[in-house]
């Protein structure tokens, strides 16, 4: 088990490198009966490609989707889907100097100890190509989620020092670093100008809420839903630190602060505030669910940088071809989908909960 | 599956309910050939039992430990071991009149909605209680590790808004808190005090660093090192927050300033800073690993709360009974074992990884 | 991940040695809501105890269970349950001599040869007393499957050369082979007095029928129907052959003769035959799932046999110590028991194989 | 999870219906290193492909495939590999007036109850068609295995009543049948004409034998290592019964013939006879490991059958289309590389079975 199946219901094991024939996923375990057509996924990989903006790799890749299988008169089988993309501009030849040295803050050392060898064309199976596939599978959870009400939406909440102050979902389908906040935007954008300016990159923060998650999803124990989540989205590469509800400020809340309150009304549970941020003892309280993911700066950045090769010796590089100055404009699809998919595996997992809900 | 089910290779299965007979773990996967004994675990359950500063609840638990299987002439055979502790300071009459109300900042509602009824006797299985049993596996996770020079240490980084300024190790042994800087414990006691005097609880972050770890450790894809021990530390109750290396602050930084640069040393591999935590790419990097866990206050607080019962009505609820006014120095265990986990499960995961590795 | 764990959604991990301190097992995933009592497990454990006949063996065992998680006000919580059983009459010297030669017919060799070393103390974990453990946890599937109107039941079809012609239930209960038929039964007595004199033991045939079983369990691909029975069948030790339906036979028959026909009869959906035991293509089709377990001959027989020590020396071993001369009626529970977990853990997989019948 | 992966460490998740774009599968946790190419699997799916003699369906296809990811320089990289088959003759039009009607025999009514509706194209997912991605996972494992000296080959052993009386492998290769007996491949040859003009079909047994398998592969109780094999086996559409080693037949004999006796040889331990396959206790026992699978007719037959529509009526139906009237000679590569993957899967679970063979 070499770690690319995630979902214990709704499965998911994805493959491909950046520089292969092709990259895509199975999904083991979605339910029969759900409408499905490529335009539904792809939608979800066109807020992925890259070349939209000026802050993304000009590489250029059409993402395009195959549904290759589980899907017969437009609706899924209870089969296995699989999703294929196929690679098109994977112009190999800015990578080869790299061949043997291994770049800082990216996987190559560690991958050249577990594997004996790797594929340096361009990260390969570390690529963040990889969650194109992720994004693919994550759109078929999101389209099963909506059947049940549940909506899945993120956006950008910080790009470098710059924080998103306002939460305006309409903005953020106006600008291209994804930020509610168009005062937010313009600085993020000028800020990202003078990292690329000084052959620099950016981080930034996705933030992500789930609405229509009913109380009772998640386990008690290991497989609590925010475990499951900080496990989804710490997955997605460059991402540092994770946070549910008010996250790592609840650490210096008092319990009568950080509590929320219990009241009815019209015959439903609500909570007077959310710093829970929809989970409680692992298992979703009927709020919304808020996560954060924080994610590090691009590591490829074309200033020289010390490091080694895989022979030992001392060497520098220079890291050229073409790399998002910030990834995370392009990560917050990536955020929503793993969410989820965490979300959908949740949903499916709770219809064996209870002797009360089991059908012949 | 309900997810009492953690790791792939070490394998370990929890169960048991704050008040019922007993608590304990079965470990499926732990390799022949370990030296283990009774003590070994014990003397981690001693550091979370509770009843040993006046910042625990007075709950009496002697927390002893059976081996049940798996052992046999002081070495584990490669077969299942099964860990019982008994419960005996139960002391139901303390929840009777919680029976019918939902506790703010806790499972029950959730639970609820989950199962159609609960254990309302202290928690049940969302108790903290449960963590003894993970304390247990990963004890035994731990004394592998050690066995190729892994080790394991957490301490509390911080209690409320006090922040350990020092990381002196042997004063950690030395103060109740488990903070390694003598003056933020006594600051922190002090803080502790206020909040007990107001019935209130406090929060705080427990830091936990993994020396010895060999570059190479973890998956590319779902599987990332970090993403594991973000699983595996979310999982523990009333943490809201992961980070790995710089985490959250990570998001603000430049990559210039981000990016760790490698060298050579004797002919090893070292970086010169260790901005990633050890794991780049979800692959160990050969540096330290280190992780925090930002921890939410004790949710059970004496003072009145407004919440709802199951039957639909609003409620006032006061939480008496004995409960820890900060859950921080008794978690320093459990993140340390469950770090011992996940990495445990790498180790074992990692043989199978080349074909030159391989033997009959 | 060393094999203990069985089942995807109803999933069981056993734990135990014969001669450690205690067996027993943890079933995680059984839904909550369903009554349980340690009285509904005693019955079943109570069938394959030891010492009821001249033909088992003379340990003697209580087998008492005691239920130490996930039952609260006599209904499971949803939570894992664990079930414990303590060794009792363990008698080890028996076993002293055969410290260092590997028994012709059992696990000593391939398990000294993985694990490097073995408990010696009469089979360890390979001891047929491991079924006690998977018996408890089918026991609690029996009981939730009978909630929905499936029954599971098994008997002895032959012991050595001698076949049940009748399938007579009531003779069932009332010998101590468990043959459904009289006749039979007191042939096979003959038969097992010869072996005894002989110091030589027997095999035999197990048959069992589940009733009532809706069609629609199952996957179509490697998570058969017959494929996981398959599997649970003969991870009972002794088992060297596996039918569904008409079984081996299917193979010399014509597609003309095997196939079953269907036909309608008050609204529902009958099969004139069955020939394929109650699954077509891996799923259930409504009619009776029959299989048959095909039972070695025990092979501790204390006749000399030629062997081999762990130091690599020819020797002679005779095998004294207490054994069954067959172990085909003790195990009549234990196929029982585990086509049981199957079919629960298949009930539970199907609850989320629709969108039609998800529930939030 | 809807039972489409299989296997824990070397892990294959298939793909893809019959009458589908495409079939195929990702293998995750294929060791990096092993030598790989497109040809290396393109054997074994040669060896499966239809249209090879009269007893096979006529359909065509090519069945070339393509290796996606996992592979690079001729090399695995540990990654997953994803392999790719294009249907080429699908041929809807054969099977439109099967939509509404259950063909006998066929998983089409359990498939219509579990899913809700069906793929009615000539089996969809639990089409024979399924195998060739399982054929082009075990072609990996196999060419694993050779790496290490394991070798599994399988045969022909019965068609119908007519059964290998030798164990020829030359002749194996030369008939369409992959008879080991040119006599019995005469008669069956025979014997598959008169069921041809009866409109009639045939099943039969294939036997499977790995040699070089080291004694300690398989696990001591649910995953021994002919549990696993029953499972694999048994997996495979029309297979009704399993045998390891002697079979159904030791459920005949007495202990003192069925055991096993060791002796030592050239410092190797061996055995006089192998009455058990290979197998012990779960474990392997380093004899050679022979297997049975007994095969059902084909159940797609040219008669007319009586049969049920999927709207609750009686009806007749007679099965056009191309249809092998045997599949057990096209089955034969499909229980090899079944088998293939179990002893990977096993092999690569074994590495970390003893803390003295664990390398960091």
């Amino acid at each position: 088990m070499a770690g690319s199946v995630f979902g214990n219901f709704f499965r998911v094991t994805t493959f491909g490198e950046s520089h292969g024939a092709a990259i895509g996923c199975v999904i083991d375990g979605c339910p029969a009966g759900l409408h499905l057509s490529e335009e539904d996924i792809q939608k979800y990989l066109d807020r992925r490609k890259p070349g939209q903006s000026d802050f993304t790799t000009k590489r250029k890749e059409a993402d395009r989707v195959e549904i290759l299988s589980g899907v017969f008169e437009k609706k899924t089988e209870g089969t296995p889907i699989a999703l294929l993309i196929r690679n098109e501009d994977q112009h190999s030849k800015d990578y080869s100097d790299l061949k043997d040295k291994f770049r800082p803050g990216h996987a190559d050392y560690g991958f050249f100890e577990k594997f004996g060898f790797r594929d340096y064309r361009g990260g390969g199976r570390s690529s963040g190509r990889e969650t194109a596939a992720r994004v693919a599978a994550g759109a078929v959870a999101a389209k099963l989620l909506d059947e049940f009400g549940i909506e899945v939406h993120a956006y950008t909440k910080a790009i470098g020092p710059v924080e998103a102050l306002k939460n305006d979902f309409d903005e953020c389908q106006k600008n291209p670093l994804y930020m509610p906040d168009h005062e937010a935007y313009k600085k993020a954008s000028e800020y990202l100008e003078v990292c690329m300016q000084d052959k620099d990159s950016a981080g930034g923060v996705v933030e992500c809420v789930a609405t229509g998650v009913p109380a009772g999803l998640g386990d008690p124990v290991f497989d609590k839903l925010d475990a499951r989540l900080a496990y989804a989205i710490v997955s997605i590469g460059a991402v540092k630190g994770f946070e549910i509800g008010d996250g790592c400020k609840a650490a210096k809340a008092s319990g009568s602060e950080n509590n929320d309150a219990f009241f009815m009304e019209n015959g439903r549970v609500y909570k007077k505030t959310n710093h829970s941020g929809g989970v409680l003892g692992g298992i979703s309280d009927g709020s919304d669910i808020i996560l954060r993911a924080y994610i590090k700066p691009t590591p490829s950045i074309a200033q020289p940088q010390s490091t080694v090769t895989d022979a030992g010796d001392d060497a520098t590089i220079e890291i050229k071809g073409r790399h998002d100055p910030v990834i995370v404009p392009r990560a917050v699809v990536v955020v929503e989908t793993m969410t989820a998919l965490v979300l959908a595996d949740a949903l499916l997992s709770n219809q064996a909960s209870r002797t009360d809900r089991i059908e012949l």
